[in-house]
């Protein structure tokens, strides 16, 4: 199994080498090529998944095709859509690969009984599932209340590994500014 | 203690009579006048409350004093500051009373005694930290995507009861658009 979930879980909490057997055993890994999806809105979540390497995006279609990101998920993070995963219901969103991805994928059934019998990986899950409230608080105060200047300021900072890796529309979806909004700030601040 | 809550207990999930007692034993009751603050950004929040009665927003401030609102907290919800409650350090937020508020107040320290104690209040609390999940990745998406128009409609069909108690400004401040924007999405649809 992956060497890199292994020292994620080691570092994250003190699993024990037989609960991270245990894990990794239900793990099925899966490659996706720059552009593939994970999961299409309208689709059922049915896997947690663990980025080892890549990138991913968590984005939303408005009717005329447009993008709106909610999330970037880089490497040794997880992501899902979690009320289509927790109901097994249709999912609003789409994820899909931004660079070639590896990811580990668990069925909910499978994650469900790791939770049971893994009391520290719940722990973790619950950990998890506080930070991504916080964040969402955090970015939504952000994107109602950020001038543009402010969000790609806001942004960089955040992010300094991700910038180079995304092309500016992508980054303007995820702000919620128009590409030339974007391109106007970029220009005013490398002429400062 | 208040029969609105014990109600609420009862329906939200089959809690036991000495399990309600139990919760209720360490509830504070509060009054909060209209515009008087349950919470100011840069204190720390220390206490889960539940509303009894009445209506509370949470919202962030600009340099210029202008708001943006997060959520609406009706009568029979729960609201905090989750960052800022978990972790006991200071909230970028505040919560205020829309209108004359009664609420139950549990200090952090008791609030996890009873998480402890009763696994059904664990579970509920797990539920809720869910629907907050769900609930700030859909109004993430709004918020992102939608038109102004669309953000009203939906704002509409959302909250048929809230809209009526609202002052306008305060509904411009939550669907993150200027006053004048939705006096005139109101106006057409009114003349339509």
């Amino acid at each position: 199994m992956s060497p890199v979930f292994e020292t994620y879980l080691k570092s994250y909490a003190g699993f024990s080498d037989s609960e991270i057997s245990q894990i990794t055993s239900l793990a099925i890994t899966q490659h996706l090529r720059r552009k593939e999806f994970l999961l299409r809105e309208g689709s059922v979540c049915r896997y947690k998944s663990f980025i080892v390497s890549g990138l991913l995006r968590v984005f939303g279609t408005d009717s005329d095709g447009s993008e709106h990101i909610l999330q970037f998920c880089p490497e040794h993070t997880w992501t899902l859509d979690a009320e289509s995963y927790d109901r097994q219901i249709p999912s609003a969103c789409n994820i899909a690969a931004v660079e070639d991805t590896e990811i580990l994928l668990w069925r909910k059934s499978d994650f469900d009984k790791l939770l049971v019998e893994i009391p520290l990986l719940k722990t973790v899950a619950e950990k998890l599932i506080s930070s991504a409230v916080y964040n969402s608080r955090q970015r939504l105060l952000t994107v109602l209340s950020a001038s543009p200047e402010h969000k790609y300021n806001d942004f960089i900072t955040k992010f300094p590994d991700l910038f180079g890796r995304l092309p500016l529309r992508m980054i303007a979806a995820y702000l919620g500014i128009s590409l030339k909004t974007l391109t106007r700030i970029r220009h005013a601040q490398l002429h400062r």
